[in-house]
């Protein structure tokens, strides 16, 4: 019953693309012995045909339409790895209508497309892997659809975008502003240079979007996540927020709620004993909370040509060994039955509970801490610890830093309107959320 | 063609036996939610049958001899769960031989008879699932089965004993020798009354065992393992070693080197800054270098219940799933095909390479420096840092402790028979292996 080897279209020879194709070839004989027989991409598909035949050599066929791949006789999966929202997606739906299983790495694609795509596979009974989509090597999708499966799942909350882990922990390490650490993340090529989708959240609500709707059997819900992104913080709040034991990470948070689900994507204080609050750098990682297994993490490099190729390749592997099994027996595309997915509405913003870190600039008077405190516990918010320090140059004024326990984010906002109409408050409060991920 | 059910026996209903009934009976729903059809325990085996059926109730039939639950022609899937190794064996090799698949967190019949058992299990074509047998609730088997297929494996190393991990948290947390922290473990529930297993790293040896083989696809070779526990370890050491930027953990490490593989389990000093060496607690995590995705790491609870049964049941829904298709549609048993195993010899310690903590007591007079010096110049080992310290009551007698950089463990071994001759080295030499795990 052996085959003689497992054939592939690539769509794409970028930076993924190439990295999928150099690591096919460099472990394939670990792979065959794993498989029992070869993985091997026979047609390409790329703009710059002459540079894409001195990587693949003749062996390859190469094409400038992507078409003539998903159609391609001999091709038995694609792997779409172009990117973006148009082609890739006429492409998906091409090879799902063909009835070949897709591997993709395109998180904004299945994020905001991703109804279409999954009823698409659903539908023709053909799987959709995206292992390389969500936190790049590290393989969180396979550990929620599979690892995890026996557990229902509370919480994943994860630094899932590099380039704003790598600017925060300059941030925090060299006490530099953001502008500043942007420019030389963009030098070193961590970050693009329009680096809208990185440092806005948008890139990590795309993945948080997937590890929603696999973590809860969910249908994608982009267009519902609360996103904010790190260009608004300052190396100061950073810095006080280490002074309380907190670090400060762009983190993707979905949980599963009375009514529904979280879905939000903003800067939140960690405590610092927290392993998660310690990933520096570029590296991802992802911390789970189920019901039967507790709290487990993983975490590794989200980025990267070989890292994202390492979770493509694990797909194909998969695809190998189970295209020509009947459906059931493969893991559903969205980790529950298709059929079985529930509507679970995003929770708005204002009914989200979090606790809460605040810096109010404050005439240095009598009295005012009473105010301040006064208005929050009227909107049964509590402080559970306090920094108040005098400004070096203008001794009239003073920071005060609390953190609050848990409230609800809707009475944060009516208290901060109040506290910001007093006279003596002489600033718009800076307000970032506290996640414990106990 | 959806099934009724799939049915489970249960070979012991204990810590994790009764851990896996209760959750595959609390996440019945999710369960099924996510498979298409649910997972049911027909038969479970027993010594105390009264307080079974207590727990399981009517709708499950309850035995005293294994035998009965594995021949039972209703059972689909047989669990072992009562740990040891004669029986334990029996039933798994009839199961087998009954061409049932078998889950089992048993690592210590694993490693010692894998052999055996995986050969019978490729004989006749047969699953032998074993997720809980290693760090408890973290899906690290699958990592390296599945999510890092697309690599090759270049080492594992983890800490993959909860209770030596406490001990040695506690320790350095508090400063307090070994037995007191042992005691207070004993009495939290966290260390057995006969600490033997856990504390010398025989357990840890069984879990690097079954992960080397599944790293590297070669046979189980415990027998060969290198194994040193941590009851020879002071406060004093840990306390230096933190001087020094690291902490001390109990690792074991399994990495593919020319003309074999290490597997070695032992007391290990790591760089504080490693994401693993702030696991604290009865807390696991396995770090994972390989060619295409370079470091990740996966942290979790190794041990208890809850977290053990979550990998239980894990693997039930993967044979659930799997069971009707063609056995090339499974993922083999040790992550390669069973004739495609190699023979790769664990390499003896005398030939591994590693840095080392070095601490002697020395008489404090002139010259004693360069000796130690010249002698370890001679045997290929340099110093990387180094303490001097006076003891406090003893004018006479100092502490000097030294980071190496790597060397030849059998260097080591020869340099350090000519120190310990010296008139001025009073005392034998405390050495630590390191680990860099960049």
């Amino acid at each position: 019953m052996s085959k003689k080897s497992f054939k592939v279209g690539l769509l794409g020879l970028g930076t993924v693309g190439g990295g999928t194709y150099t690591v096919l070839n460099e472990n394939a004989q670990e792979i065959e012995r794993r498989l029992g027989f070869p993985i091997q991409v026979v047609a390409v598909a790329v703009q710059n045909i002459e540079r894409a035949k001195k990587i693949v050599g003749d062996q390859v066929q190469v094409f400038s339409d992507g078409l003539a791949v998903v159609k391609h006789p001999e091709v038995e999966v694609v792997v779409e790895l172009i990117g973006g929202y148009t082609v890739a997606k006429q492409l998906v739906l091409a090879a799902i209508q063909a009835g070949k299983p897709v591997v993709t790495a395109n998180k904004a694609l299945l994020a905001v497309h991703g109804d279409e795509i999954f009823s698409a596979a659903a539908q023709a009974n053909v799987p959709v892997l995206f292992e390389s989509a969500v936190a790049g090597g590290i393989p969180v999708i396979k550990a929620l659809k599979e690892g995890l499966a026996g557990n229902q799942i509370e919480y994943v909350a994860g630094i899932i975008n590099g380039t704003s882990n790598f600017i925060l922990s300059e941030m925090r390490d060299k006490g530099l502003p953001f502008n500043q650490v942007l420019k030389q993340a963009q030098q070193l090529g961590y970050a693009e240079s329009d680096p809208t989708f990185d440092i806005e959240g948008i890139d990590a609500a795309h993945k948080l979007t997937l590890l929603s709707a696999i973590a809860f059997g969910i249908h994608a819900q982009f267009n519902k996540a609360h996103i904010e992104g790190i260009q608004e913080l300052t190396a100061q709040d950073i810095a006080f927020a280490e002074e309380l034991g907190y670090r400060v990470k762009l983190l993707g948070i979905t949980r599963l709620v009375e009514g529904g689900v979280e879905l939000r994507v903003h800067p939140t204080l960690i405590p610092s004993k927290r392993l998660i609050a310690n990933v520096e750098g570029v590296m991802n990682a992802v911390s789970i909370k189920a019901n039967a297994v507790g709290s487990t993490l993983y975490y590794g490099p989200g980025a990267g040509a070989l890292p994202t190729a390492s979770s493509v390749v694990a797909d194909l592997i998969e695809i190998a060994r189970l295209v020509q099994a009947p459906s059931q027996c493969r893991v559903s595309t969205l980790a529950f039955q298709y059929d079985r997915l529930q509507n679970k509405p995003v929770l708005p913003m204002e009914k989200v509970v979090t606790s809460f870190y605040l810096r109010l600039l404050v005439d240095d008077k009598p009295g005012v801490l009473a105010q301040l405190t006064s208005i929050l516990s009227k909107h049964h918010i509590s402080i559970g610890s306090m920094i108040q320090r005098q400004l070096e140059d203008e001794g009239e004024e003073a920071q005060i830093i609390m953190l609050t326990h848990s409230c609800i984010e809707g009475d944060m906002n009516k208290a901060l309107a109040e506290i910001e109409t007093l006279d003596s408050v002489l600033d718009k409060v800076v307000r970032i959320r506290v996640e414990d991920l106990n």
